[in-house]
């Protein structure tokens, strides 16, 4: 067999549907996709590769999905801390964002968070943010693979004027990137708080006809439960129901105020959960059940958060976070083992962005989104279980290579497709702008 | 003024009696401690120094203080994970360290611990593990400071037979290191479940005989407290509270499981308590209340805990997850701000230490122990506050620069006190032994 690219590694997981680790083994590039998976021995002997690459002490794994972020917000992280999320939002955030949010702030907010996550082994991140075409064309230009959300709110921003024209915006986006390689565009109405019916049912019909995904802040706090009950007499979860929006191009993102019968709606509507542990956290937003939603069969992704609530867009961290976490709110140790949380931030989250067919695994015949992590590490030795070494004790910069539908990206630590100097300098002038207030 | 370096960075967090931030200042270092603070300004008119490092983009912090530990059981990292805490201790743990625990282990399993600590920016930790000798050893040779846990069970080891032979060695190493200015030895008796009064009554006595800090695993699950109630009629608090034990000599590690009244009687006492948030939700072991310890004006310091229930000795990471999860378990979003995280993993540590007039923060006058975090990076950028972050974004391999007592035991992200490659080749070969069974 013909390759462009063989890879042999000490381990490979590949979080298909076994839990197996494979020692040994080699994996096959051709064509922007995984050509051939097998031991080291049979792929020298089978596969004719034009270049090599010989990682000994490193584990393969597939690429990181970044279920929910915001990225552009990067260049607003650590500007307002150790608030709860209204305060932070009326007072800091959307004041700042009111202010300086442009397509040059996307495009370099868009920059600086793609040379993190690239860095840190994401390959793929599903955004809500303004001008969604800049971020999609800054991914587009890196070579990185985007969920581009088509944000709503009904209130005017410098982006549009209201529920309408932020829609009218999405679907042009939407007609720009299809069938693009790495752009996927998504519905992203803001939350059941900030859109009102008629966009959402809008939304509802167009996500049909277009097959697109619909991604939704929902249920992240408390308040906002409490505040959508109080204007429209139901809860957010049983809003979206009746709109026919709970189903599987749902992407329900925090949930952290769940009712059993809520998580038994979500499991028979097949809706998609994005856990986003650190942001919670921080914003002191609650815990969502992540044990439960797994063990009454929803499929929990996890996802960031922007970087201003976070503050990194560390996937590799956060699932860490989640596989802790998970233990600490549930009372069990066994709830979220390590191969459980590595699957959160793969294959769920192909699953819940609708991308299961192309990536999310280590499998013959999806894309080459692939990520290559040094274990040959103090922090990393002695070796009992790779799996366990990846998710309780590697940390980011232990990924060397990374790999997008088979082009490089990264390489022995280095991002290829941006200009790391540039960013941080264009990153450096924004803070100083709007520092000084 | 004469001094022997003088360091220039961007920003010093100082973590004294103030939570400032200095911007543009210098340090001095001579004969091993801090000779000066000042403006980069005038401390370029004012010092005369052998040497001189400028460090654009760094902020400098006091060393981080891992207040609990068993630094040998890095060499047990990943060997059983996703269990409880009595399950793992006695189905995987116990007998490992029965089988494998001789002086040979604890030297390579330190040496692999203080690898991962120096190069994270650790500069003191306080111990608990058999062979404490070795591990003194190791620490004075590699430059690291300690303080070395004189161990004491009930119960017989391959290192000592019954509590008084455990008491018999610990004194030993008191003695040897009498003076030492890097080890310091502290009482530390396992926990009330595993050493009965008499010696516990007997370290009472000695340790104010000899001034030394008691470190016990105090309150770390709902079975430890409902098992010592059932064996003795009383909570493990109020037990060593009888025997004289509660003070401010006693580091009292773990406490997730505390009635008001025991928080109160902490701080009456001034006992006090080591947050080990990751190990504690990785065992599933319950949640310490922080903010209340706090409010109560119990003084709180951070411990990773062992390698192999974290699983890893990354302080930074920890000060991150504490000041995270205490606004989740409080549902205050302002629970533990970021400059309380840094006080905790530095001067509270010192404090708990017995060592606040050495160690913990960065005055003239104390120890060099001094951190310097390269910042300009893409996920520590835009800069609006170096404290948020340090604390909520970097990651420990942005620690370049590493002094102890003065002494510069990490240059440019390479610890120069220990040999990196003969470290990792002992422990690969003790996780080949010990994962075979």
């Amino acid at each position: 067999m013909q390759a462009e690219l063989l890879i042999h590694a000490d381990w490979i997981l590949p979080v298909d549907a076994s839990d197996e680790t494979l020692a040994k083994h080699s994996l096959a590039i051709a064509d922007g996709r995984i050509a051939a998976l097998l031991p080291r021995t049979e792929a020298e002997a089978q596969i004719d590769a034009t270049r090599t690459l010989d990682l000994p002490g490193h584990v393969l794994i597939p690429g990181l999905i970044n279920a929910h972020t915001h990225s552009p917000m990067s260049l607003l992280r650590g500007l307002a801390d150790d608030l709860p999320l209204m305060t932070w939002l009326h007072e800091h955030i959307w004041p700042a964002e009111g202010r300086w949010v442009d397509q040059e702030f996307v495009a370099d907010g868009t920059r600086l968070a793609l040379l993190e996550m690239l860095r840190g082994g994401v390959t793929c991140f599903n955004d809500m943010y303004f001008h969604a075409e800049v971020t999609a064309k800054v991914c587009a230009e890196a070579g990185m693979r985007v969920v581009a959300g088509m944000i709503v709110v009904d209130f005017p921003t410098r982006y549009a004027d209201n529920a309408h024209d932020y829609l009218h915006r999405g679907l042009e986006l939407h007609d720009r990137y299809r069938g693009h390689p790495l752009v996927r565009p998504a519905f992203a109405p803001h939350s059941t708080y900030t859109v009102s019916e008629e966009p959402l049912q809008r939304i509802r019909t167009l996500a049909d006809e277009l097959d697109a995904q619909v991604h939704i802040h929902l249920h992240e706090t408390r308040d906002e439960v409490q505040q959508v009950l109080g204007m429209h007499g139901e809860r957010p979860i049983a809003r979206l129901d009746r709109f026919g929006l709970l189903g599987p191009q749902l992407i329900a993102v925090h949930m952290t105020q769940l009712e059993d019968e809520e998580i038994l709606r979500l499991a028979d509507t097949g809706a998609h959960v994005v856990h986003c542990p650190e942001s919670n956290l921080k914003l002191a937003s609650g815990f969502c059940p992540v044990h439960d939603l797994i063990a009454a069969g929803v499929n929990v992704a996890l996802g960031t958060d922007g970087a201003a609530s976070n503050n990194d867009l560390n996937v590799l961290g956060e699932l860490r976070t989640a596989a802790l976490l998970a233990k600490g709110v549930s009372g069990m140790a066994n709830a979220v083992p390590a191969e459980q949380a590595l699957r959160m931030a793969t294959w769920n989250g192909a699953k819940a962005l609708g991308l299961e067919d192309e990536i999310g695994s280590l499998e013959v015949g999806k894309a080459a989104d692939v990520v290559a992590l040094d274990l040959d590490n103090p922090h990393t030795q002695p070796m009992y279980h790779p799996c366990s070494q990846l998710v309780y004790a590697a940390s980011s910069h232990q990924v060397r290579q990374v790999w997008i539908g088979g082009r490089q990206v990264v390489r022995d630590g280095a991002v290829l497709t941006l200009d790391p100097d540039a960013i941080i300098k264009a990153a450096r002038g924004w803070g100083e702008r709007i520092g000084q207030k």
